[in-house]
């Protein structure tokens, strides 16, 4: 509880002497929000297209035929959104990380019927955490449901950018062909230093894929994989953060935005990379420094920056990371493959069953607990 | 020798009452002709960038101190060409797949003291192979020297078209950020049927590497791979390629490009595959139909293809694969990578050193030795 900011605080006791909120029986029709990104034309193209506003996890029929108000929208920002005209009512909300609804102290104020707050899919940062645990509320996300695609994503990303393949590929769009072009800064993955800045579920599935490129594998974390997993996969632990990175030809951030992650890798922290390194990130946006990783890319410092993360979300359109040399950008999509959406929409249906049976979720799925927090945001 | 033409098994027969032409002591100062792609302005962005004109293989110096006359250029087409000029009294030809010298029977009549061909990477069908053995010609490449190189291209290139990578970046480069744009026809690779056609030293590195990825991994080939290295690679033989194509959501060519091979994926044999299957071929280009691909990502019928191989190659401007939807083309690049141009600049020294000494290359190099064509191109 050390983050909680002293108002919240104070707030929580109070909460907390006439009971907490989420742990309300939940009887009765419940009002959800969900909030989605938009298919416009895209909606009808795949009938398993389920994360969309259009989709809606595919539980409106369900929860309809149980007497509840289920809203859809994306329209999340300022006081005239959609969103914020069910604030004040709202006893659930679902968001994505993908298209998120940043939940405020102010809308957790004004929320007063909310219990629950799901992410469908994982890192829920767009939550003030504190200020949810200091009302008592739930956050919740499906733990597990994207890790293998978020894995499998930044293991594409690092190939790409050490690949070079980005210019050849604008060659080909562009009527081009100069291999020369390509080739000069392009490199095999094959006996590469590649560390990874977190080693949970994602980092941990992208250590086993990296396995067979014969790479030296290296990570850091709080604590060290028991010895029979680390040895599987083949990675050696590295304490300090700082005696890591000059080691590495490839960085990938797993780490989830925490107080003590945010703007973590800045000027200062960059410098002690290698120079013609590869940073891959597709964890969170502000965990970097926005215009410190711009800077270092223009500079060729770091030889190329991948990732689907950014903050806020959407990007505006100027933000640097945009027009930077040497990247390898998406909007925010690793994590909302159609199968991870099948997974993350399915995690939500059971939640929301077991919230409206008065059940526990999977004790892996909690990230604030009818007021406390998991241990890893404290 | 059932691919040898009339014509050329009669000179073959000539040259061999006199005697095999790469069969001559090599004593004395040869003339080398090396035909790579120019570098130009990239020329000195990178030292060990030596697969390119002006890098030479990094062989000029010991060459010339030998006593040998070594002439490099990229410029290789037709008659007024640089290549042309030195085609009667070379005795040397390298050359690379990236940006081939055509070896054509006309010009093998031509080049009376030509006694070795030498490919600088893998795949040596820009000779005339029947041609090259019925003038007693040797004909030998670096094998192994950018298998990983490719491997690993291809597993990118899987992961790029599989999870829709690129509308994601060109979103990001165009000011853009529609998630349903990119996540409606994006999955996940777990999960995945993949298939290679052939299963030689490129496609079993690929499957080495796509085994952590949980996929159910299949293999087409002449012949089993032996029981022991097919459990440890964990792929299932498919003796009939047609019995294969339908079961793949991914499709691998990995198969050398010759008579048998040359256009097999033609209309018929791509309406084979299964609705939305994936693409990836980074063998050669003239394997496939080049409109039948065309057509088929047109109609959807084949959701992604990709490769780096072109015919011919550097491919015109108006080459239909640059303009059809769902490509992940490059120019032919792979197995030129930094990594990969130091190890076949190698393996070419080390031969042109056992050709100065009388000595024999190593076995597995040889594509044609002194007239007779190895095993895989009969």
């Amino acid at each position: 509880m050390a983050m909680l900011r002293a108002g919240a605080a104070a707030r929580q006791l109070v909460d907390r002497a006439v009971g907490s909120r989420a742990a309300h029986t939940s009887a009765g029709s419940k009002k959800i929000v969900g909030v989605f990104y938009q298919a416009g034309e895209y909606a009808d193209k795949n009938p398993n297209f389920v994360g969309c506003v259009e989709g809606a996890l595919g539980i409106r029929d369900w929860l309809e035929s149980k007497g509840h108000n289920y809203i859809v929208t994306d329209d999340k920002e300022g006081l005239n959104s959609e969103l914020e005209k069910h604030i004040e009512d709202m006893h659930v909300l679902i968001t994505t990380p993908f298209h998120p609804a940043y939940v405020t102290a102010e809308r957790i104020k004004k929320a007063k019927n909310l219990e629950l707050l799901l992410t469908a899919g994982i890192g829920s940062d767009h939550i003030d955490l504190p200020a949810a645990a200091a009302a008592g509320l739930t956050v919740a996300e499906v733990t597990g449901s994207n890790t293998v695609s978020v894995a499998e994503d930044e293991l594409m990303r690092i190939l790409i950018l050490l690949r070079n393949f980005l210019p050849g590929y604008q060659q080909v769009v562009q009527g081009e062909w100069n291999v020369a072009g390509i080739a000069h800064r392009a490199y095999d993955l094959e006996g590469k230093t590649v560390g990874t800045v977190g080693a949970g579920r994602i980092g941990r599935l992208l250590l086993q894929r990296l396995k067979p490129f014969n790479c030296n594998l290296l990570y850091h974390d709080r604590l060290q994989i028991n010895p029979e997993l680390e040895k599987e996969i083949g990675a050696k632990f590295e304490e300090d953060l700082d005696a890591m990175l000059p080691k590495c030809d490839v960085i990938v951030i797993n780490t989830p935005l925490t107080e003590k992650t945010r703007g973590m890798f800045n000027k200062e922290k960059i410098a002690k990379m290698k120079k013609g390194v590869i940073i891959v990130n597709n964890a969170r946006g502000a965990i970097m420094d926005t215009q410190a990783v711009a800077d270092a890319c223009s500079s060729g410092h770091v030889a190329g920056y991948g990732g689907d993360v950014w903050f806020p979300q959407p990007a505006p359109k100027d933000h640097p990371w945009r027009y930077m040399p040497n990247h390898a950008m998406t909007p925010h999509i690793s994590g909302t493959t159609i199968d991870a959406q099948l997974r993350y929409a399915a995690g939500v249906k059971d939640m929301l069953d077991r919230y409206f049976k008065g059940e526990d979720f999977p004790a892996e799925n909690y990230i604030v607990k009818e007021g406390e927090l998991a241990s890893q945001y404290k």
